[in-house]
């Protein structure tokens, strides 16, 4: 594959997957204690990520879940926020200014945090109550695995995901899976790459649990590291605005899921199909996931759309722009 | 003004203030029966102007709120949703098709609706438990003082909002404020529509209480009724991603708040001003509120935003790209 590593990729499985036992003792820790409802607290891409879950839990469990900007939240507070509530933050450097600042004043607050911390001895680090070490180098997969292991043990702990065992025992295979994925979409992704890498602007959709995957690539890839121009709309909204702007030359990506928002995706699909000439979809279910059972597919279904974009497809944009993903103007450039 | 009658308008507001005891005795209704939380449920620009809403009550109660988009509602449910909640809707033709599904499975459920209803004896309408005739003809603003009415009232009677009486005193004058906000905007709305309509990519920022303002103007103006590309992006995001889009060149339009968030704005607008030679800054502290105190103006700043943007500065690009702003190629034109 173009620019990857499989040693490296299957060692940061493995360095995830070991986390395990850890994140499985924060859970129970976490519930000893008690809590009344989960705050997700983060920006950009590892807000992002958390959305998806957000998503999920809507269907899953009676515990009250919010997910909040951290740069806001230090300006506003938020009702619902007490010592009462578990706060859950993520920063791949651990020191992301405004999640480092929103830890800080949870600290002050007395408000619990958990934290998934990609890089030790790093503030946020410091500022949690309990940490877990994000060791994979790169994988947004990675951190989702991580994420769902705290999350459905809580919900676990709390009889609300009595599927829990199966599924984390099935979590273990997911990296071999995705690693096929990767594999079969290569040509996809060289295909996409090369034929729209020049676009001036480009529509991205996704709905529900797939919403966060769309934003995190548009503007946390595409515009990030690419500075290529997008809109991202969700395939609920779609309809209300953005509908007007397709023309058969206006490129439109669909990332569709596996839960029961996909009918929207299917509405977004149908309508693209007759009014664009440039409409390419990426669909999870073409993607096969070995020992894991179809129950959970739809929970999955963000991490396989994750590994083949802000991965692969992401490499092949750099491969036809000549833009360096690493290459950025502004950001972390000085003070802003 | 340019296509604009004032008579209409003070009648339009007349209209809205009149059904305040209407809005007060469902209020109370709603506080008598007992509820748990909130739930705003709608789509496109209905729900736009029900974030702002949600972002303040965030600091103003107790009382748990959700916004739903009503399409995915009936597919996935909510934990929290329950009939101990009231929901909250709205469609200014009554008939939005995403709503009234939303409505139907609501009253199926047992789950008690209360809505702004645009248009009498439509769908919405009859679905509803309790309906709040949204008599305005136009005038997204008229909309919020609805909504500001029925909630802070909700809030008032769970002794959240004491300053209530006042308020909704105060409320009456808004409209003749906003009359002459968009006096006072008429030549600057003109410059902008002048210089900017022809812009083939357009960034919009703003924040919380202002986010919906940003969106809807973005999508649903725009993008819907002008074919006008645009990207929307949170103050507090425009860190992570479209920063790197900024070229002097490439129009950004901020939208600023007057809440705790607008420290967020003042960032966008100080990074803006150095990187790009098209910024464009509408401010609502530019803009007088006779009459009204100043604590309230955090709360009314969406208002202000929307009958700059939505009304008139939406109607001076329709002067200068000459498309009509009621001109759809698809929305509302078949089935899809």
């Amino acid at each position: 594959m173009w620019k990857f590593d499989e040693n490296i990729y299957l060692e940061n499985a493995r360095l995830t997957y070991e986390t395990r036992e850890e994140i499985e003792k924060i859970a129970d820790e976490i519930t000893e204690e008690g809590f009344k409802n989960i705050f997700f607290i983060s920006v950009g891409g590892s807000i992002a990520i958390m959305w998806p879950i957000q998503e999920m839990l809507k269907q899953l469990t009676d515990i009250p879940i919010f997910t909040e900007q951290a740069g806001e939240l230090v300006l506003t507070g938020h009702k619902q926020l007490s010592s009462d509530s578990i706060v859950i933050m993520a920063s791949k450097s651990g020191d992301t200014k405004e999640t480092v600042a929103a830890a800080e004043w949870c600290k002050e607050h007395g408000y619990r945090v958990v934290s998934l911390v990609g890089t030790p001895g790093t503030p946020l680090e410091q500022l949690s109550r309990w940490v877990i070490p994000n060791k994979a180098k790169n994988g947004v997969e990675f951190e989702y695995i991580q994420l769902f292991m705290l999350i459905f043990k809580l919900l676990n702990n709390a009889e609300e995901f009595p599927a829990y065992e199966r599924f984390v025992n099935q979590l273990e295979k997911l990296p071999e899976n995705l690693l096929r994925a990767k594999k079969q979409f290569e040509p996809t992704a060289d295909e996409i790459a090369r034929k729209y890498h020049r676009e001036p602007y480009n529509i991205w959709v996704g709905d529900g649990e797939m919403w966060g995957e769309v934003y995190l690539f548009s503007m946390c890839i595409l515009e990030e590291m690419q500075w290529v121009r997008t809109k991202a709309v969700s395939s609920s909204e779609f309809f209300h605005g953005t509908l007007e702007l397709i023309e058969e030359n206006v490129p439109v990506f669909l990332v569709k899921g596996e839960g029961k928002r996909r009918v929207l995706d299917e509405r977004v699909e149908k309508f693209c199909k007759q009014h664009t000439k440039k409409f390419v979809v990426i669909d999870t279910k073409d993607y096969e996931l070995k020992g894991i059972d179809d129950e959970f597919r739809w929970l999955l279904a963000p991490t396989i759309s994750s590994t083949l974009l802000v991965d692969r497809l992401a490499r092949y944009y750099e491969k036809y722009t000549g833009h360096d993903l690493d290459l950025r103007r502004y950001y972390r450039q000085f003070n802003y």
